[in-house]
């Protein structure tokens, strides 16, 4: 067995032009290996129902069973069983809101502690960070703490977007929010563009994807990450 | 004495292609009139002094003297005292837990209820809200609650984005985000476009400057509002 934690973290579910996790399929299928089934969270968006079935058929197409956590009469029972997790994206506020309310944080953390893989995308990847201090996602919903499963010692965003050349609108760029929470926090920042996706294999961290990533730490330039970086230094927190 | 409450908010404090509120200027001295000093809210910023004195030089041009309140010794007293209040924008989490960690909601509250002219731009148009749950910032800080001032009856979307035609980003469109506030809240959600300027007085809600904005209302299709529309019911939660 592999060391643990096993996290595979995607930017986005979906790139441009391509069908739901279809550009993430031999990442997805090389990390989860053998596990028959996967246990989906659908929490982060509204209607369970319609998630699950749009996820299945996509785990499906891969040969995987998936059962959905909404689906189970009892929810800690059904992560302390799990063989593999997945978290899809949706809205940040609501997904973490929803771990907290059914008080599912401290079983998904042990799961992962004992070796289960984590799969995450967008939202699913943010509560994966200590905290969703960095999400892009409106506050929808008032969670009762914005801590979150801790899985990283680093904070992740999702969908990480260059500042954009000739824009004429005056709202922040991404560059500067995470640059205000800096301001605010000290814990680094990796940005991830869209079609990017961070593997964790115990003390090993690497940046998959063609898309590469933007780290941010304080009092530091923001540093580019091609694809393929090895960030062992960062998970261990010794950059 | 104009009825209570008298109120304008700013989409944005800039508009592409001008200085620092140069684009609003006259809609703001029409509605201060003759208030001869105006009580800045820094606390959307991280650095308060280099705020207060960037936005005394806008106030300044418009001939108003310029208090900050993070140099008043009793912030509620100079609440109290104030004869106009501009809060500034920035980032909402921020600005809203330290109204909260100073405790000044409830005289902000009062006095606007008595009359005090409150002028807010981005941030500050966003806590003159029931909640700040429609803010597009990101949570860099956890406030206690994000209850807010509840100047209005209904929630705020400053800078607010039209869907960009031809982007491949996969991130939520504004729209999208606004959709799945509705799905969890039944209140309102006017977008203003910026350069867009909402003024209520008392009882009277008119939507100024050029660029219009987008009403988004549970179960119903978003309505577009030309410049110049009349929101009294919307107001008076008739719609």
């Amino acid at each position: 067995m592999s060391d643990a934690p096993r996290l595979l973290l995607l930017s986005t579910s979906t790139v441009f032009g391509s069908g739901y996790l279809e550009y993430a399929e031999a990442e997805i299928r090389s990390f989860l290996g053998g596990h028959s089934t996967v246990l989906f969270v659908p929490f982060a968006l509204h209607d369970h129902d319609a998630y699950a079935a749009k996820v299945r058929t996509a785990f499906e197409r891969m040969s995987y069973k998936l059962d959905s956590l909404h689906e189970a009469t009892d929810q800690p029972q059904a992560i302390e069983a799990a063989k593999a997790l997945f978290i899809g994206g949706g809205n940040t506020f609501r997904l973490l809101k929803s771990l907290h309310d059914h008080d599912l944080l401290g079983a998904i953390r042990q799961r992962v502690a004992a070796g289960m893989p984590y799969l995450g995308s967008s939202a699913g990847s943010n509560v994966a960070a200590p905290t969703i201090r960095t999400t892009n996602d409106m506050p929808i919903v008032e969670p009762p703490s914005f801590e979150a499963l801790g899985l990283l010692p680093f904070q992740i965003n999702p969908h990480y977007l260059d500042p954009e050349p000739g824009s004429r609108h005056m709202g922040e760029t991404r560059e500067e929010r995470i640059v205000q929470f800096l301001e605010e926090n000290a814990t680094a920042v990796l940005g991830l563009r869209e079609g990017a996706i961070l593997r964790v294999e115990g003390s090993s961290c690497r940046l998959l994807g063609p898309a590469g990533a933007r780290l941010f730490q304080r009092g530091q330039e923001p540093l580019e990450l091609a694809a393929g970086s090895v960030l062992d230094d960062l998970l261990a927190k010794r950059v």
